[in-house]
């Protein structure tokens, strides 16, 4: 599996519009994943798929540059629904298509985002790999060069059936990895169980960032020092010590009373509350094509994390847009986005 | 806009469901599709829209090398809702979206066929030119040189507040033609009010073949004696006189009372009733790469027609496909497809 920091043929997104997961008939959301949409297509080509009756509001909204494609799903994440693109031994662009169950079943009709990976490998051409494992985009981070990284607050959590040695075996397979590096919990009250991606990610091979926070009466504080001795005693795939950057915490941040009241009351869904706390983390940022697209989460903090990354990421610009209502639909920028890793020769020699 | 006798990258193609026009649950009219859409995809790429609803359908009843897209519509006409594709004066291609009222009216709500053409030219990645007169892609032949061949009844008809004059300055404006050639009438009791796909079609620049009755007694016969005036009398845009070939006319076939029955009643839409006489033609094929795809409608006339076809296409593999369950909805095997024309250069080479 590529790296997300490798050049990207395309970027794919969904449309959100589900009343009630989304304040104000989605429209706040819709026009958050707006900005990214654009803000990504400056970088590489991009896809939102959106259903059949919200196909005309979506391409009304979305800038020329954004193809619209209709594809419905349950919710709009991505990261998680879409498959995972990776290269098989003939250097050819294959999806795998992971067993999907609604992160551990937050809402219980999730027929349409099980169809997700596999429209969007049929749009794309690429043939399909089913892994026997629940799994979503969002619970693996890879290097490139066969580092996994996850946590095992939610692979362990997602799949009680099966052991670590044979979790670490399948990601191993079906993501042409050697190595996987466990981490323990994500990021405090973050509704996947603990996703990697909100938690830490691959800059490069060999470097990492690392949500953090250095409150010590703030649960992420345990989490984060945990994650960074975890780091600090691992070896990737190529046996090197792993370089952690650290990205602040924002907030912490909470629902209001106002945006929960927004959203429509649906039982068969787990949405979030008022004062609920809101899983928000700079490590959540997406790398487009020479770019870093990053949420902007807290003013407060926002500019030391623009900071830390311009550090991190030298050559890339750094686009910052407000992700407050992505954050409120349950995930943030990086789970409402899939790389598609570029295609043919040349495909390793990077975009930085 | 190229000729469908020259080379395609692609076909279009729509999954057909509603129960209101396709009996039995649309099940045979799928077999039929499916069967149409794996023949095709023998000689070239093929994309078959399906709703969300029926998307797992459509993708385990066809074959793997059709590539099937969630891409709702009201009917399964992609001949008609689909874009016309054109070519630019830089030679990139384009395609033009007509306005659409479902064929004067036969379903009252056709607000997704409308977005058909749109959404097909997001996914082919052509910019659209949006045409100001009702039209359907059944509606209008080209010989990729400058000519249309059209049928009074159903342009005139169609757009009531434009005048003849006015409507050939919009057809030669948006396929880039230079002469219209107009017939008449088109095959009886044609629920499409005559379009031009079922009577007459180019086999090749100078070349047309048109569907033939000798029965003096079928009011068909007239029909095509008028065009074949017309035709006789006509020039296309070199200034050519043309070369007509005669398919024989299959039947007449009728719909069974049995095949009635099996349509769910719906006062919304115009079904075809039992005893109506069915507009069977044999210029109803589809020219794919290398090959003609011709439905096959009456075992006592099917021979006749590939043999003419056989001598008109010396050059292409004549595949027969039974068509009947598509002819009960409304059309044929054309009104089913719609090609999309070869990008580049080395276009206009054509494959025979």
């Amino acid at each position: 599996m590529p790296a997300e920091f490798e050049p990207h043929d395309a970027c794919w997104m969904l449309w959100p519009e589900r009343r009630d997961n989304w304040r104000a008939r989605a429209q706040p959301a819709q026009r958050a994943f707006t900005a990214v949409a654009g803000a990504i297509a400056r970088f590489e080509p991009v896809s939102v798929g959106a259903s059949a009756q919200q196909y005309a509001t979506a391409r009304a909204a979305l800038p020329a540059a954004v193809r619209v494609v209709e594809l419905s799903s349950d919710d709009a994440w991505m990261r998680d629904v879409g498959p995972s693109f990776v290269v098989n031994a003939a250097g050819a662009l294959r999806g795998v298509h992971w067993r999907f169950n609604a992160w551990g079943g937050l809402y219980r009709d999730f027929r349409r985002d099980r169809q997700v990976a596999h429209k969007v490998l049929e749009l794309a051409g690429c043939e399909r790999y089913c892994a026997p494992l629940i799994n979503e985009g969002g619970a693996i981070h890879v290097d490139g060069q066969g580092t996994v990284l996850v946590t095992e607050q939610c692979l362990l959590k997602r799949n009680p059936s099966l052991s670590r040695v044979q979790l670490e075996r399948l990601l191993k397979r079906y993501l042409g990895a050697s190595c996987v590096i466990w981490l323990g919990e994500g990021v405090i009250d973050d509704e996947t169980s603990g996703h990697i991606d909100n938690l830490a990610c691959f800059a490069r091979p060999g470097e990492v960032c690392l949500t953090w926070s250095d409150d010590r009466h703030d649960p992420q504080h345990r989490v984060s020092q945990d994650a960074w001795e975890r780091l600090m005693a691992a070896r990737d795939a190529r046996g090197r010590r792993l370089v952690v950057h650290r990205l602040p915490s924002p907030g912490p941040l909470y629902m209001t009373r106002r945006e929960a009241r927004g959203v429509v009351a649906n039982r068969a869904i787990r949405a979030l509350r008022a004062g609920q706390r809101l899983a928000g983390s700079y490590v959540n940022f997406y790398l487009a094509n020479g770019a870093v697209i990053l949420p902007l989460l807290d003013a407060s903090t926002d500019g030391a994390a623009r900071q830390v990354l311009r550090r991190v990421f030298p050559r890339r610009r750094i686009v910052g847009l407000p992700a407050r209502e992505i954050l409120l639909g349950g995930g943030d920028l990086h789970c409402i986005t899939q790389q598609q890793p570029r295609r043919g020769p040349g495909r390793r020699t990077g975009s930085e």
